[in-house]
């Protein structure tokens, strides 16, 4: 009785995107379907990460301002509820910068060094040594982001599991230095969906790469997108038999279409020969059209109010300023810095 | 005329210490002084680094939290007006740690690691590849506190003048990066006197060494300091010929002695053999009593009404907010960042 009423206790949850780029359907699959559901019963922040998003981009920081209120829309146009969910802008939460700045005492440059999602990321972005400290140190800030929520519970991807280890190293650091515990240490809470691969089946999906579909893009795009899909290269005619494993058609109807023994009928139809990929195409577009269409929407007329938007950031973030503020006080206090 | 008036012109004078320990004669004869001098003319800051005195001690932050005050009574003791220099305390101001968060983005970490001050730094800690994050990035927070005020000129020693130079390439990238001046470069005020040994000769002036007195050392501290300090190995006999290159005692002398020619005829003396060390060092000792007796009183009447120290720190880091944030608003404003 009582672990059930242990695990129905809402848990803290921070999760959030770098306002990189609007987001798109490998944002919809593995993070804001679960965010929808998971704000109705749990305490859930959404930090608008731009700080995060210059790490890379300082010398390009367009890429991050001008996405601050496209992401939002976002948000609110997959359901995600301003009311029941905080959303804040993180360099709105100067506390956040101030406990980056103690932890960055408590963390070592070689065990920066040694974290695997950096190390992949620094080889992908080709920074070698000219890798701007901001970057090198963004799990710092990162945990500061958590811990500045005193989150418990983190939705990530498994090649975001090292960032929760290093935030939880800190978590225990700064609990010794105290002698007791004054920040939680956090689980993450991973997506059972596996990653939405992207339209040309190779890349990481990125709006550069030309190869994602967007939660706004216009009907249009949708159909280029789908046109474009990669499937089975040895398919060449219809009445050949296709391969359904890694054909990228496929993997998106198994993600989004509703009638999973309609996608397996299908399937055994291609693996036998007789169906061709336009037709598999214009069965998965009508599906994204369907499902796009109404986000699209409800994504443009939130973007046409410019000022709601602003709105929600600025109570969302006035919120977490308090939240974070107490949690900044609570680590100065270890170190015997409010002296006033 | 105009290039009278451009250098009747005051400065924006940043500076500060690492509140790490009391301060000493090194810093009496390195800077106090000078800051007395130009508190007068100068819009003079000075900033209690908290903050940067944990990047080398978050494992031991008493050494930090319980120098604070100390510190900000040995300013007032050697005669820092607080009406006219404004004394702030680092951790009371988030726009440096926000600054230090933009800045981290255009600086990269092999830069960091050939910064020559904070190379030998790191040797001197015996720190290697375990070095604190916080601790190789100082330089950036350093370029936060300096630029944070818009300082023009820094009082420093020639070891320090790399931290300069790192400060003002990260001014010349936000400047680039804005299209327009929005950051002033800062010039080194360089002390012309020259640094003081410690009273064994050997190592840098450390409390730890044991080698150091401070501005409130109590009259037997005195004594007992110069009692040991390092004169003339060779110097055996009274009667024989002494050195007082490298011999502390005169090298104290030179510094605070108020009667140059008496000195000048005392080394003359103690060349030519016939001078004791027993009568340089009573003559060093009366020279520092005298004048360290009204700075121990004043500092001990200032440390026994803490609310004071208190409320000058407190109004201090008011303004000295207000302008931090202003510099803050203006380099967000060139990430696009101040949406609202």
């Amino acid at each position: 009785m009582n672990s059930k009423q242990d695990s129905d206790k809402p848990e803290i949850i921070l999760t959030g995107d770098r306002a990189t780029g609007p987001l798109h359907l490998g944002h919809y699959v593995g993070s804001l379907k679960q965010r929808v559901a998971l704000q109705a019963i749990h305490e859930q922040t959404i930090l608008v990460a731009d700080m995060q998003g210059l790490t890379d981009n300082a010398h390009n920081p367009k890429k991050v301002s001008s996405n601050i209120l496209n992401v939002v829309a976002d948000y609110l146009a997959v359901g995600i509820n301003p009311s029941i969910t905080t959303i804040c802008l993180q360099s709105k939460l100067p506390a956040l910068a101030e406990l980056t700045m103690y932890y960055s005492n408590l963390v070592s440059i070689s065990r920066l060094e040694r974290n695997p999602t950096v190390k992949s990321e620094i080889q992908h972005k080709g920074f070698e040594r000219s890798i701007p400290a901001g970057f090198l140190t963004y799990p710092i800030s990162q945990a500061a982001d958590i811990t500045g929520f005193n989150a418990t519970l983190v939705p990530v991807g498994d090649d975001q599991l090292p960032m929760l280890e290093q935030t939880n190293e800190i978590v225990r650091k700064v609990n010794s230095l105290a002698g007791r515990i004054v920040l939680n240490e956090c689980r993450p809470l991973l997506s059972n969906a596996s990653r939405l691969p992207s339209t040309d089946g190779k890349n990481k999906m990125s709006k550069s790469m030309d190869n994602a579909i967007n939660l706004g893009a216009t009907e249009k795009e949708i159909s280029a997108a789908v046109k474009s899909m990669y499937t089975d290269p040895n398919h060449l005619r219809v009445e050949d038999s296709g391969n359904v494993e890694g054909n990228i058609v496929f993997t998106y109807l198994d993600a989004f279409h509703p009638d999973e023994n309609y996608i397996s009928q299908l399937k055994k139809h291609y693996q036998r020969g007789g169906l061709g990929d336009g037709t598999t195409k214009k069965i998965l577009e009508e599906c994204l059209q369907d499902m796009l269409r109404p986000i699209r929407v409800r994504r443009s007329e939130f973007l046409s109010d410019k000022a709601q938007l602003i709105d929600i950031l600025i109570k969302g973030s006035q919120v977490s300023r308090d939240k974070t503020e107490k949690v900044l006080f609570d680590v100065k206090d270890i170190f015997g810095l409010n002296i006033f």
